[in-house]
């Protein structure tokens, strides 16, 4: 996608650790318009998979994936991380080691929002080592949810979870992959349809 | 707001300690076209107070703030709980203290994303002790920001968060105010206009 690719390269910081930081318009600071203009390119390609949740994990997915699902007319499901006490205790649940953040924690969803009739689009703002897409995956597996697919504004090729995801089978749309970037600035965009 | 308050007697759960789970429409599993009619109300309540941005804290506020966002063609910033290390050091932060999970932590927001230029709607699901909503707005003063007012969903009068706030003149708008409930399943809405 042009337009976020732009976008990146204009607003975009690369940090130390292969870190970038695109908290000014995606995940701290939220550009809606632009949001909203990304979960088009979800829905062109997903509108026919007859998709009945999109799932995501809680925090910076949030955005993206509500509206994405306002385009298919369903629910957002966000997994929640680590335990809440406002959650119950029937849950499907994974741990996932983060990559940014060197820790581990458990993403939960309740029992009572996704089940063996649902078809998921699962969707986030970035995919790196894809652990996170991983847990959600589990999480659908534990459910009998099928998975139609995954959609992600930023891959991080050099870090392969897209390929790994690839790899298992999922049809994975990233609106911008990286395929890498310095602390110059410089970042190199894979070329894409 | 009556939709909103028919929607909680359906399907909204009470829980020992006081707590109101409306999980399967707002912060767990979403509504977004639900989520879209909270926000126009706030839209009508504020359209004409200039606001420059939606301020709101991660993770359950952030589907709500992005919808009233839309609606005023302003970008989202949504306060980070903890430090996260993908997060600049130049931080305005506060400490909040949650009644729902008996714990402290941190929120903070860059000093990129919120000045003394800004004036801001602060926007959450919920506010009962009002202890994130005295956060923001601590983040606010120390950004040296103007605050329009402040919406939430759902209000939980008998824990006196709302009443704080607009006796300290802060323009408090709640789509729904419960003024008691218990666990037998009743739930008591203060009248409103």
């Amino acid at each position: 996608m042009k337009l976020l690719e732009d976008i990146i390269k204009e607003k975009g910081r690369v940090y130390p650790g292969n870190i970038l930081k695109v908290d000014s318009f995606l995940n701290h600071q939220i550009d809606v318009a632009l949001v909203d203009k990304m979960a088009t390119e979800f829905y062109e390609k997903f509108k026919d998979c007859n998709i009945t949740k999109i799932l995501t994990v809680e925090a910076s997915g949030i955005a993206i994936a509500c509206s994405v699902a306002r385009f298919f007319d369903v629910p957002v499901v966000f997994a929640k991380k680590s335990q809440s006490l406002n959650l119950g205790n029937d849950l499907y649940s994974s741990r996932v080691s983060s990559y940014t953040h060197n820790t581990d924690y458990d993403i939960s969803v309740s029992v009572r929002y996704l089940d063996s009739s649902d078809i998921v689009l699962l969707i986030d703002d970035f995919l790196a080592i894809g652990n996170a897409m991983k847990g959600l995956i589990e999480i659908c597996d534990q459910a009998g949810a099928g998975i139609a697919g995954i959609g992600v504004c930023i891959e991080k090729a050099f870090q392969h979870g897209g390929e790994d995801l690839r790899n298992m089978g999922y049809d994975v749309m990233s609106l911008a992959i990286i395929e890498s970037m310095s602390e110059d600035g410089t970042i190199v965009f894979k070329a894409q349809n």
